[in-house]
């Protein structure tokens, strides 16, 4: 049996990962679901990226949690590669869950068409507390289009504003891309949160993994709602020796 | 419950949809299948775009159907486009179906591999009434590639020649690429009737609607000969508001 | 009912097939799975791809096999193309399964990312006997991702070094590129033997067959073991008329 820690994606908090730990611990293994500083109902957003990798790094320091396997679900895909740098002797393997492997010195906005990136940053300029909301026809359309909209909208409703700091830092990635910790990639083959293609999920994102192990399964982006059975079974596929 | 309006491709007419339409009706849907003007066994070949298209807004506009479903197979992703143009009040959303999206000033000719073309444009050219058929080993390899040799045979059967016309149109899509109207793509994985990748209707014609939704399936070209249930279900989930 | 020759690939032997040969068996068809000149435990390695043409062509020509399908994987797919040359009027279809499809004048390595056809190289330029091994974590994460670690060992204990020469040898294609011998591709959706994207199986090998009917299927390179009744199933949709 194995131990996972879940990390959440943009707009998301540790409950995103609720249905998929039952279905986890079903199984027999054990579950951490920390929520990134700055996300959450009742978060304040002036986090920075560097904050964000150090609250999961605390969390996981104050549960002395060893020999787990890391996922890091989209935005999360930032984090765990910078807690992997920090605490690379306690992870014996890293999940990318239709998550960002961020370029050398790139940021998560540096990543995604050029478009998104400046609506993002708007919304952002003309917040209070310089966050974003993710528009409802987008995360309907693009990130949960395997849901009927009675979901869709419900989870929505449990989704908060993101800090626009994390996905703005520009991050060095040099240790991340010389440690020899084991990677898998988890694809979604109907997720379009980022468009098919040139801005896609993969191969472009798990291609610069280099030695990776290829885990596939239908859905969209949130199969953490739509089909966490399905998502438990690949975890533990994924994350495996 | 809801109404789909489904227009077929070429070579085909709205018999196609025949045990598609069982299952669409078994879950409680209406469901109309107008045939395009000049396809059927019995039609005069001697149309163009704007004909096709008249002839599927007519058919809507005498049943008076309002807030359905448009369904666009193949070709018929080119006529449900423009029909969208004309009554886009009536339509609730709109569904490509491994169907041609046509980039602004283009016609269906000028989106498939040039050899395809100029064997198209050849075979109209040597033809009595400027129609083409398409040879059965590309239907039976490219097409209908799920099926068994007796069941693509049967199919085959039922085609009849495609007006070369409504192929070579070059379409104004200005105001189609304005409209708000929902959209969505239905990509089968193992459709081969338009070669994978550079040609591939996916991500390329899909990626064309901007915000849009993708719902996929395994199987052909046909499959509506091949997996109607399935398809239905696809139809109902990428109908779905 | 069919007869299927099978022909393994790299690092493999005739055994390879086993599980798919019951499968295929209790579905009523005939099989043969020689080995290729140079493969197995105890083989000499000094063979060149000519030589491991002949060894097939030759197995065939002895058991008198006639009217059969031809299947090929990875390596085997260059195999396969050249006995389709020496012996076509025996061939009823060619199935390439995850396999190399060459350009004309191309060997294998040529095909391959540089960077790991350079490890190739330098693994055989460094034996006693111009042969390689497949390194274990690459065979793990790369070719049989969707076993666990227990069944990947136990696999991996079955191959045995490949000889280098037969990967290192340009082969003349325009005889192949010319037969109507008609053809098919199955591609396993989760097969990163080759790099998906730019260096993939799909649609980069599989469209070189010009009018080709695609067969997909979930899992790795190493289907044979890790499913072998779905790929049986899959054989004979490629392999029928």
């Amino acid at each position: 049996m194995a131990t996972f820690v879940l990390v959440h994606g943009a707009w998301h908090d540790g409950s995103a990962w609720q249905a998929t730990i039952t279905h986890l611990e079903d199984k027999g293994h054990r579950t951490f679901a920390p929520t990134i500083a700055g996300n959450g109902k009742s978060a304040k957003r002036n986090v920075n990226h560097a904050e964000c990798t150090k609250s999961i790094v605390d969390a996981i320091v104050a549960d002395d949690l060893r020999d787990f396997v890391l996922v890091g679900h989209s935005f999360g895909g930032t984090i765990i590669a910078k807690v992997a740098e920090a605490i690379p002797e306690r992870i014996r393997r890293l999940v990318f869950f239709v998550a960002f492997v961020l370029g050398d010195g790139k940021s998560l906005l540096d990543e995604i068409p050029p478009e998104h990136a400046a609506m993002f940053s708007e919304m952002a300029r003309t917040s209070s507390d310089n966050s974003l909301m993710l528009p409802f026809p987008i995360f309907r359309e693009r990130f949960i289009n395997d849901a009927s909209l009675e979901v869709a909208e419900k989870i929505y409703s449990e989704l908060s504003p993101q800090p626009y700091q994390p996905l703005a830092d520009r991050l060095d990635m040099q240790k991340f891309y010389s440690l020899p910790t084991p990677k898998s990639y988890i694809n979604c083959t109907e997720d379009t949160a980022l468009p098919p293609g040139e801005y896609g999920w993969h191969p472009r994102m798990s291609n610069r993994l280099g030695l990776y192990r290829l885990v596939q399964m239908p859905g969209s982006h949130e199969v953490m709602y739509t089909n966490p059975a399905a998502l438990a079974e690949k975890i533990v596929e994924a994350g495996r020796d």
